[in-house]
């Protein structure tokens, strides 16, 4: 069976906790004696078994990856690059999926269990007091995708969701549009409320607009989709900010099926840009969130908090800008 | 810090090893000693280690769940239900991205390390010897959408990639197509190589029929775009078979851009049957492949496997048919 580390201390004549600490990184131990432990391990192929070294260094390199929503496809990009990221850290991804249960009491007594090294929370949706949990237990997190707050109580990586309502709101005004609505997504997300504020923020400063907003069920295509068909049974605004791009996509579906034309007669905007905005049979003009510098930094801040868990909690905020495309019709 | 097992021990008065039989499943303990264990744990709030614990019981129940290509949008519903399928039977998924290494000996030494339970290789791009490579480290495996063979070496739970092959030459025949084409996924893929087979065998049989086949570089929007573009080039087919619903999205994108109409100049027909396809604005022709019993079949499969590793290699098969959208003309 398995060659053990008390087989490869037998073999070399030295201590097991010599072996264990030949195989620890920066453990103390002299050049010859790693020789030594080094050769009895190749002769007898013995490999370093990470979970029974974690017993001795109290690290096991496993990172929780929490999320919900995975049928949103941006979780294609974002579960893509976050197992690849820790991979190339030596760190592995434990995912928990909380479609069904999102009690953070149960996933933080999962992740005690198998002695994560820390967490990483993956969603816009959960409520800020989800990651704090983790945080209670004394598990490093940081929550990606999360609200933005001046105080942050955990670290927070992600977009502005506020500033990103904003944008999107001043995108549709610069475009000459003198009427327009926000379908958001589920109306407890916070990254929905934010989005909502900094949308109603510019609305508000705008003479002669004409605006309001509603809320889909959940960020899905069957969601987005909805909505719209209930928008389009009453007066339409000319165009709408959809809370994001697979909300946007529902969308188009239902404008295209009440006969009406993209952009002709409904502009939508998206939030997110994720592969499928830029399929050329879907063409969103869209809110770019750009995933890649947030995910790398996620990575970054987990991996310092390995380090120092008592790292002071910050916030680290990304710039959104408008990827254009063919659902706005052009400014002017 | 944390509450020790060996804190448990002395509190209760009992040697460790009986407080790690009290924590094990199936171990021989006295009703009274469990009880004495059990509060003396609860006084201190001790949680049981589930790593730590795999050293006693040889178990870590961590199940690693190797894929690549996370870009293509069926891997959405594939993780989503292997999370949650094996997560319902407390097993942990440990995810490895093989987007850029697909060597299996290097996945092979990382879930040794981890000495997890069980793996679950979620793939039909990878060569059968990648799965095998797990067997050979006697670590229990299955092939979830791997190829079909006669004599398997592995576990495989998929379908017959040959006969969704004839299905969708059959479905082309029946609609009236008298030329057809077959535009697969990367001709070193199985599911690439197979289900071209079953397309010429049909054809093969078929008088009077005009049929060819080429291949885009991967299961991808992109790869399916640029070989239509290809193709549309050329006097082309009545109708196409592509190899999957991505590859159909991608195609369908070019065809319409060429100027051409679905289905009244090109028909299109994917595989998979993955949420997008049922979209409205996509709303493709598919043969369905049963992801949800595959699934379900693939954690059971393991799950057996983790009872009795040296279970019969077994290939469980589940029949595909057609699910009729808008991308095909009816039939006569």
């Amino acid at each position: 069976m398995a060659v053990t580390l008390n087989d490869v201390a037998t073999r070399a004549g030295v201590s097991s906790s010599a072996v264990s600490r030949a195989f620890t990184d920066g453990a103390s131990v002299s050049a010859k004696m790693r020789e030594k432990v080094e050769r009895a391990a190749q002769e007898l192929g013995y490999r370093p078994n990470a979970l029974a070294s974690s017993l001795t260094t109290g690290r096991t390199k496993l990172i929780g990856l929490v999320s919900n929503n995975f049928h949103n496809p941006i979780f294609l990009e974002v579960f893509d690059l976050f197992t690849r990221g820790l991979q190339e850290r030596g760190l592995r991804p434990l995912i928990v999926n909380l479609s069904q249960d999102e009690e953070p009491e149960s996933s933080v007594r999962l992740l005690q269990q198998y002695s994560v090294d820390g967490v990483v929370v993956a969603s816009s949706t959960l409520p800020s007091g989800f990651a704090k949990a983790f945080r209670d237990a004394r598990i490093p997190v940081v929550h990606c995708f999360g609200k933005s707050v001046a105080s942050p109580d955990v670290h927070v990586v992600g977009i502005d969701n506020v500033e990103a309502g904003r944008i999107a709101a001043r995108e549709l005004i610069a475009r000459g549009y003198s009427s327009i609505g926000f379908m958001g997504g589920p109306a407890q997300a916070t990254s929905t409320q934010d989005r909502l504020a900094g949308f109603l923020e510019i609305a508000g400063q705008t003479d002669g607009l004409s605006y309001s907003h509603s809320f889909a069920d959940a960020y899905s295509f069957r969601a987005g989709r909805e909505e719209m068909q209930h928008l389009l049974t009453n007066p339409h605004h000319e165009a709408y900010f959809c809370g994001d791009d697979v909300l946007s996509i529902g969308a188009l579906s239902a404008i295209t099926d009440a006969g009406l034309k993209v952009p002709e007669d409904i502009g939508v905007i998206g939030l997110n840009d994720m592969e499928m905005a830029g399929w050329e049979n879907i063409a969103l003009t869209t809110v770019h969130q750009p995933i890649v510098p947030i995910i790398n930094s996620a990575i970054e801040v987990i991996t310092a908090l390995l380090e120092d868990p008592d790292r002071y909690p910050e916030t680290r905020l990304f710039t959104c800008n408008v990827t254009d495309r063919k659902t706005l019709k052009a400014a002017g």
